[in-house]
């Protein structure tokens, strides 16, 4: 690639890349089925047809943004391999509030304000929750490749216990973001103890787990 | 009203409610964005003149789709007043997930094969997970119509958990109903003993409300 086409192609990914972060707040303010690609282009200051030339359609539009608000919010809550489980575990829980308070419309954006029955939006936020889940799993250092399902289900439904308070407290407040993050953790040290409670064969491992975040 | 006007009237209600449960179906299977409404005409065997007689759009028909899967696990998952909190948290838990496992698609449909940006649908999913939350809060019997942001939290984050639990047991299983259902009772106990803990000002009345359904 010569040094111009190179120059060329940077600045066009950055374009695409600066459209994706204005699709954001677009999507965030107003559902999927009212904005039209006119709405975007005069939102973003360029024509339709160079909106189409980087996107076929609105609906592409829409899964890029959800795809780049998945992975930023994935590399802002990535975590030290090195910590110890509990501090690692609290260090992630704080960064995930950090990132939902510094980026509450991105976040609602990707949680509900868009088109939840499309396949290929449905799977990048079903698989983001999976890596946030394997992720807590790994960070506890005890679990193996697959996991009791006890133990799935406990970090699963903890996961939906983050997005939903998460959610609430963006809306509602009326607690500070340490306290929060401190019910989030306790929360998930609870569902671990549960998980150890109710299935006696991995009653030891789930133990383990949650004393590991204890 | 006539006698004649009047089973005329509960003929034409019993005809929209039968379509309504069929769009749970359909709904459930394919995204919304991908179903006409010559679809469900064609599935349910009427012309399109009629199913526009009952639903000005495809958009109301989704809409008035979700109200009554949601309206219809409100009932079968409503409880005895009279029951101690405890018995009365286990039996509806356990109503929840007999409903979650009998109604799969139907339950899928309200949370997440919808038009989820939809102010109305989203306003109707939001209204019956505060339900659930309030009812939660109620069965305890300690928790006043305004209750602590900490317990509001706690009760709002296990809605999540139960939902993003019972979403993946329907689909990896891997667990007994029993124990899913003894791992959302302990976890709820968990998140409110956290919520005590973190927040002493409301720490007796959570903590009372942790007892009374240990």
């Amino acid at each position: 690639m010569s040094t111009t086409s190179k120059r060329n192609r940077l600045s066009l990914d950055a374009r695409r890349e600066q459209l994706v972060r204005l699709g954001t707040d677009i999507f965030a303010q107003r559902p999927f089925e009212e904005i039209s690609i006119e709405d975007i282009a005069a939102a973003a200051g360029v024509s339709k047809g160079l909106l189409y030339h980087y996107f076929p359609s609105k609906r592409d539009f829409y899964v890029e943004v959800v795809r780049q608000a998945s992975a930023q919010m994935e590399r802002m809550t990535a975590t030290d391999p090195e910590l110890p489980p509990r501090a690692r575990l609290e260090r992630g829980v704080e960064q995930y509030l950090d990132y939902v308070a510094g980026h509450a419309r991105g976040y609602a954006t990707v949680l509900r304000a868009g088109i939840g029955a499309d396949p290929e939006v449905l799977a990048l936020v079903e698989a983001a929750r999976a890596r946030m889940g394997d992720r807590i799993l790994a960070g506890m250092q005890l679990v193996g490749p697959e996991p009791p399902a006890v133990l799935r289900l406990a970090v699963r439904g903890w996961v939906g216990f983050a997005e939903a308070a998460a959610l609430d407290w963006l809306e509602h407040g009326g607690l500070g973001r340490e306290e929060l993050g401190a019910l989030l953790v306790r929360t998930l040290r609870g569902a671990l103890r549960a998980a150890a409670d109710i299935d006696p064969a991995v009653g030891l491992e789930a133990t383990a787990a949650a004393e590991a975040v204890a």
